[in-house]
């Protein structure tokens, strides 16, 4: 997916988010902004957005030294969600269908995500998660029971920080001994990376590699071999967020299936699917 | 009020939103982004924001030739306000207090700014105005009586197309022959100019001046000098919307009441009101 003009407002702002939270000097914020606005301005747009993100805070990086910006909000989120899974857990049990249960409250954790909006409230994602059953789910959901029934390498690419806990409602349902999860090489924005991972306690239930990369998303050509491998091997791909649907949307492989929560309009109108709905896309593979 | 960073995604968005109304093609959307992501990237933040907003869409302006990108927005706002109209007078005419009745009507119809937000529907200008009366209106308002009760002359500075529909509603509470409503000089983004005072049929019930700039704010040294006679000769002037709030907050004069709705965060935490509240501010003289 090419970079509409729509996304750089929002780059613009994560610039100014990122670079608040390594530095308390109003000073080196102008600093920052003024030179990541030149940048901008002469990026190249036919890169997906991921892609360009992952250069806006690289350099954000060598700016300002930080290489974890959003360390502190991936602890709280993770601590958030660890609080609110037990309930959850038991809904999902007593669901008479578990499986698109933990799919709606795996996607409704998607809301976690500091790329697409500056900040979140715990109230924000407790809405989200009570209201995840009645949101639409916009997908072909006999084709997906299909697809994880028949699956026998399944590889879940996780999104953020927080989220990844609820990740944990739906890699439970995929059953243990085929799913390999995988988080981003370093940290990017509240992307999940190892670390969170352990903290939802996936190394438990299932297989966690990263990606060996540091975009927002999954730029196939930059990910680590093993992680490409993975990739290729596995029969069923279950996608994340709105970073891997925009880096990965159209791409060779057969059969994955988006999940994400629709957050911004830009994405809202590429995916056809209304503004705060939940997705569960096949992958259109573009030959 | 020096322009915070905060403002500069906003900047970003409305050139977008102008660029998008002058041309349908794509490789010119694109032109006029970089150039002027280039040409914020260097811009002077000790400026207020209408003043650099002027120079963004003076230079808009230039790139694209259209000396009017919101010309049809701003028809289709007055329109819808006048079809809201009648029903609101009669509620003034039978309010138990019809000047705080109006007052509320008028912020009310500040939702209809294209600065702050890219676009607008009719069920969100109606569902400002049918709530009106309930939202919270911070502000000494035994203080704005007894000044609106004493003055001898008024100038009531309008805000935006559609919204100055709205204004009549108070403009008529205040009484004939002691006020003078003043507009933009020019077109900028969707503020009033003497068009919109006419369709408002402002002529016919007070003095319609311009103020001579094309700022959308009220940039004081810039306005024409008999606005700035005016300006100086009222005894009380009535200030609408964020822009006027932005560009007179401070100045000389003693007696102002900026009346807005507070539709960004960064305008909520300057003003210490909360996002979405009605603003009934009396100006603190920075002398």
């Amino acid at each position: 997916m090419h970079t509409s003009l729509d996304w750089i407002p929002c780059f613009v702002r994560q610039t100014l988010d990122a670079c608040r939270r390594s530095s308390d000097d109003p000073a080196i914020h102008e600093q920052v902004l003024r030179e990541v606005l030149q940048w901008i301005s002469e990026m190249d747009l036919s890169l997906s957005p991921p892609a360009l993100a992952q250069r806006i805070h690289r350099r954000l990086r060598e700016i300002t030294g930080d290489e974890n910006p959003y360390e502190k909000d991936k602890a709280a989120h993770n601590q958030l969600a660890l609080g609110f899974l037990p309930p959850l857990e038991k809904k999902v049990q007593a669901s008479g269908d578990p499986l698109i249960e933990a799919t709606q409250l795996a996607i409704a954790g998607n809301i976690i995500d500091l790329g697409a909006k500056s900040g979140l409230s715990e109230s924000d994602v407790l809405a989200a998660l009570e209201h995840a059953a009645n949101v639409d789910l916009t997908g072909d959901l006999d084709a997906y029971r299909a697809a994880v029934s028949s699956a026998k390498r399944i590889l879940y690419l996780a999104d953020n920080a927080g989220e990844i806990i609820f990740d944990r409602l739906l890699i439970e349902q995929l059953g243990e001994g085929r799913v390999t999860v995988a988080v981003r090489g370093q940290p990017i924005i509240n992307d999940a990376t190892r670390i969170d991972a352990q903290t939802a306690g996936l190394d438990r239930i299932a297989t966690v590699i990263d990606n060996g990369s540091d975009a927002p998303g999954t730029l196939l050509a930059e990910c680590s071999e093993s992680f490409q491998r993975c990739f290729d091997e596995a029969d069923l791909i279950i996608s994340k967020g709105q970073g891997n649907y925009e880096s990965l949307s159209g791409c060779s492989h057969s059969n994955i299936f988006f999940l994400f929560k629709v957050k911004c309009p830009v994405v809202a109108e590429s995916a056809q699917i209304p503004l705060g709905s939940h997705a569960l896309l096949q992958n259109q593979q573009v030959l």
